[in-house]
């Protein structure tokens, strides 16, 4: 289909509503996290103490929670950058968002996977190894973005630059994880290593 | 209800509040498809062998989960495209796009359905007839959109035609697929059929 | 708070916030309504007959879900129609609005008490009995949104009148259901009298 | 990253955009608390009486959905105050309206916790606890709203009081709750004490 002929409908407001969508998407994964949180049901007369050891089993399931709640916030974030750039409608964006959504839309099952099986390294390496594949469907997604004719031609070289580099720094964060995962004596402290993004930014951004 | 009595509120606006509501109902129901892959939950001493069994148990929910989101993705952006080209409010809008939205919401039904009976023909079957129903639900609300008194002036002949082939190819896709599902002797391969779209796109385009 | 110092914000964007959240819920709570029909997971070798009675037996929730997306639907229509005559901010439409959004945001609970007893009067009766209080809750925020200092100048007399004989219509139609259901030999079926309201809003339109 | 980089975005959309996603997870969230009652499922010759007695043991689930509801929608109202205010973007917001968020977007966990035990005290002092966490977050992000370079110049500095006056009251109502359902001999009734915001903001406004 030519660009032309979609040019007759409000650019910017194609590019809205498809921002709307993933937006709502986004935070319906977000916000989705947390049933997989499952509350304890302890018999009437249950000590405190009792209780406190029931919330101490959950450990894991409140470790995934926020971890994958900052990831897809990280991810939200990109997502919210690279288009804040963008200014022109092209149809390739909708498939290049779409996968991109999928990636997202299936971490609360990664995350519900990882919480569940704590200390067992396949779960680990899948969650990180599905980041690693959603930043790289992410870096894609903020090139389409980030090129004419999507890009907006207000936005200054430096701007685009900043928004590559962030999400190739997802992308090194993601595989040193997975690295890490894969290496580390109790897998999950492997995921620690996605705090290297910052460090990533700033080799990436001489 | 006459239309003037509507007119005094911005016809622009009401149809921005319907797309909107629209969009969240999409992206609610594809981002609930994922709660329907439930995460393995192995013994502490499980070998990677038998995460990666389990795993491997997931395929029918997975290739579910993948097949529907790329269906609901796609009404998503047929929606979107066929709204880009409204203009003006109608009540007519409400209806049809309520009954088509109970199509998409019933969707993540159908793919747990379909992915809880692997190899069985029913489920199959009945997910290739809803798709039926909602595309032509679908083109139906599409005519609505794309036609006086709701589709802009400024809309071209040729991008009306683009929307209501894309509508009818849909259609065509999902009848070619339940044919394929009722005569395919492993009946989940015949949704393969709906990848038959872009061939009916171009048929039909000439 | 006095008024004045909320003017300073542009009203209608404070509105806009306040109509996008209650999309938003609206748009949850009808698509949360499907995860109450839970698919059927049948044997292996289980033939297409045993498929078909296990859908069979699925017809409450089905029935459920279809009114309750209609109910939830029309609700938000009158929304959608209510606000689309405001145009100033007021402070006492974010309790009104929350409270009509409880009654909403809890019927998927009540479709599925209903969905999951066939046959038995209490869970019909609460079913009727909660959507006329939702009825009567929007009835109250309706009346604030089309009355000076929300409804906006340009509203015709005639389209606030409209809206709120639409209103008054759903709790009437309510109110049927709920004396249809207490009386019908199988209980359900009195739900049937929702379809009274196009009665009601002749009526009450004279 | 340097601000003048994100002007070239409009920052009105920016903000939009925040605020957006924002009313999503707070519209899921208080959506998602229903789900937590789970409907009863009757043997079909169940009396009414049967049926009564069932819903009245569903009377701690009420509870907990309906203070919930109103302890989420509060919140949100903060965030639609404050950000009324707001006219500029900044980097800052993203990470202090992201951890706000989890707080808000885990409160179906606390809610279902405190459900399911009720009569117990751990449960009821981690929700208040937890509400009080969420109530000091949100201050800090009130904070960076109402203040350069995030504020608009055209807000008053009472509007700008109001919302911090609002924001505290909130701690200290959590505060007070907490406090009481330590020492009330039914824990759950400490809770009521959230009641006492309205005291708070009168105290703090003078």
């Amino acid at each position: 289909m030519s660009d032309d002929r979609h040019r007759l409908a409000a650019p910017e407001h194609r590019l809205e509503r498809l921002v709307f969508f993933s937006d709502a998407v986004f935070a319906i994964a977000i916000t989705l996290l947390v049933i997989e949180i499952h509350a304890p049901h302890l018999p009437f007369a249950a000590t405190p103490q009792a209780h406190l050891a029931a919330l101490q089993h959950l450990y894991p399931e409140f470790f995934g929670f926020v971890v994958s709640f900052f990831v897809v916030g990280a991810f939200w974030a990109g997502h919210h950058r690279a288009f804040a750039l963008a200014e022109h409608w092209h149809d390739r964006l909708i498939l290049a968002n779409l996968t991109m959504l999928l990636a997202i839309a299936a971490m609360p099952f990664f995350t519900a996977y990882l919480s569940a099986n704590a200390g067992a390294r396949v779960p680990v390496l899948l969650y990180a190894g599905w980041m690693l594949a959603a930043a790289l469907l992410n870096m894609h997604l903020q090139r389409i973005v980030t090129t004419p004719p999507v890009v907006s031609e207000a936005a200054s070289s430096d701007a685009v630059r900043m928004v590559r580099i962030r999400g190739a720094a997802v992308v090194a964060g993601a595989a040193t994880a997975l690295v890490a995962c894969a290496v580390a004596p109790w897998p999950a402290t492997g995921l620690m290593a996605l705090m290297t993004m910052p460090f990533w930014r700033r080799l990436f951004g001489r």
